[in-house]
């Protein structure tokens, strides 16, 4: 195993302080946690937002964190789930008075971590409310979750309930956000090449030199389908039937899409993807308002792509086109 | 070989396809080249910027198009220069009746190519200069060129540049700018995997399980020292002290740094860099003001990074900080 790491289980910790050491201006450590919070709290009186899981995933989830929309990203060890103390502590951070939410992504350890943590601040008097997001329409249940994977489309669902947030929504409109965009996105995903946890020090699956995997989700599980590596068109058009079919689209939609790389895949062949998502959406007669090109949910090193499309029905196009300004995404630069 | 690709021979352009597909509020493609060139044109009367070479490295150079810095990138095939009449169309794209600048990258194909385009501009009046990048310290030669490599640095020098020029500053004050940047900015990087160029379906080099390569390009080049693959700290401090003495830093400098990923390198390890990098700055008794962290100038799926450092001298603090909007580098959001 190859990595650029000090100490294997030293990753995650070093990772956070690399993070705040290049984005001060945007990320504090909650001290003695491995909890990120905005260098710069929003105003008091607006909810706060808080979401994490395992890491591996980065920018997910601190590369989230700032104006518009997390305000804390609780970080588990590679590919595990963050103990409810830690959520807890990421819950008292983001809380400005307003109430909290927080974003799940479905797998069962986090779902349980979070929801234990909900209570805990539930008694101590903070408002907490939480959405599940369950975007991955590869498959129904894996080893690592009880119906459909929360994957990339997440972070769609953090700049919607971000935006809302920041605009002063209060908890039942910002949670109302949240859902709204989780019943529209969907996602699926795909690997050439797997990846490896440090800890473990071998890679999570393995594939021959001409074989790929369909349906992959984003902690180097194996996918729902082996088949030749196809053509990156042939790809991009079976993923987008099939969210366009789960997502029951008829012609003349407002869509927006996220073509996100898994970690080893070059830009330069995201891009193929992203020229094909447009073809596939003026074939088929929709109004594609945003692409969102790069990495935004990776699975460390593993080679592949996911694609995600969200249908912008009120008032999703509004929020995903309001100003944000974090590590990893940034929009409404103030023109001279 | 496996990509996410059509046919290897219409990578580039489909890619540029794919750009303009996910941004196309940024980028333009000039019809029939492979220049990309901004979607709102700045003012007449402003300095144009065009940079460019080998596609591969992506973000760079099409992902630095938009306010604040270049006005055209020349995308040649991966790894290849492109062709005069490529950056001629580019310096005509980019020219807004006050002259152009080039960025070239120190390698003999991009110099020659873009100093015989800016002859052919001048021929049909356009005003033009030319600024090379040679920002490695690795080695003073290579395969690709005479002198010093020109590698991720240049990214700053379209920053620094591009701010000037969106500024309204003559061509003279915009290349002063652009020397003063490459007259404090240097980088050197590493790998512990290669990466494969489409058309040669090969890895430029081989490494055995346990060695990486220190000092290598971004053209998939070997490195100028094999070693045992070393922890990240070890890693960052050799090239800090490098790219230090070369810059001849003594305490108390105020300085930026850019720690970027090769390719295939997971966020997670490079912030491991970054972390590092601050620590060092700190412990050299310098003012680290800005730490950028992700991939800027890419080798395809190269796995390793590069560090650079720039001295912030004036004017260069100030135009690295001002706002910037393009697909890959976003700085000054408006906030309410």
């Amino acid at each position: 195993m190859k990595k650029v790491v000090n100490r294997v289980e030293d990753v995650v910790d070093e990772a956070l302080e690399g993070f705040v050491a290049a984005f001060p201006q945007y990320l504090r450590r909650v001290a003695g946690t491995k909890v990120l919070t905005r260098a710069r709290p929003k105003a008091e009186g607006l909810v706060g937002l808080v979401s994490g899981g395992g890491s591996g995933h980065e920018p997910a989830h601190g590369g989230y964190v700032g104006y518009g929309m997390l305000d804390a990203a609780v970080a588990g060890e590679v590919f595990t789930s963050p103990t409810p103390d830690q959520v807890l502590a990421g819950i008292r951070a983001a809380s400005r008075g307003a109430g909290v939410l927080l974003i799940i992504k479905n797998y069962t350890g986090d779902v349980m971590n979070f929801e234990i943590a909900q209570e805990m601040a539930e008694s101590e008097g903070i408002a907490v409310q939480s959405v599940v997001v369950n975007d991955d329409v590869a498959v129904d249940g894996s080893l690592y979750t009880t119906g459909r994977r929360g994957i990339a489309g997440t972070v769609f669902v953090h700049k919607a309930a971000g935006a809302a947030a920041q605009r002063g929504a209060t908890l039942d409109e910002v949670r109302a956000a949240a859902e709204a965009a989780i019943a529209q996105v969907r996602s699926m995903g795909f690997a050439i090449a797997p990846c490896t946890v440090p800890a473990a020090g071998q890679p999570t699956f393995t594939l021959g030199e001409d074989e790929m995997e369909l349906g992959i989700g984003i902690h180097g599980e194996p996918g729902t389908e082996r088949r030749p590596v196809a053509p990156a068109d042939e790809l991009a058009d079976v993923i987008l039937g099939r969210l366009s079919e789960d997502l029951g689209l008829t012609e003349g939609c407002r869509l927006a899409a996220m073509v996100n790389g898994m970690g080893a895949t070059p830009l330069l062949e995201l891009a193929i993807l992203a020229r094909r998502t447009r073809q596939w959406a003026e074939s088929a007669g929709h109004q594609l308002e945003a692409v969102w090109l790069g990495e935004f949910m990776t699975s460390l090193e593993m080679a592949g792509a996911s694609i995600s499309l969200v249908r912008l029905d009120d008032p999703l196009a509004d929020l995903l086109a309001a100003p944000a300004d974090t590590p990893a995404l940034r929009q409404g630069v103030k023109h001279d």
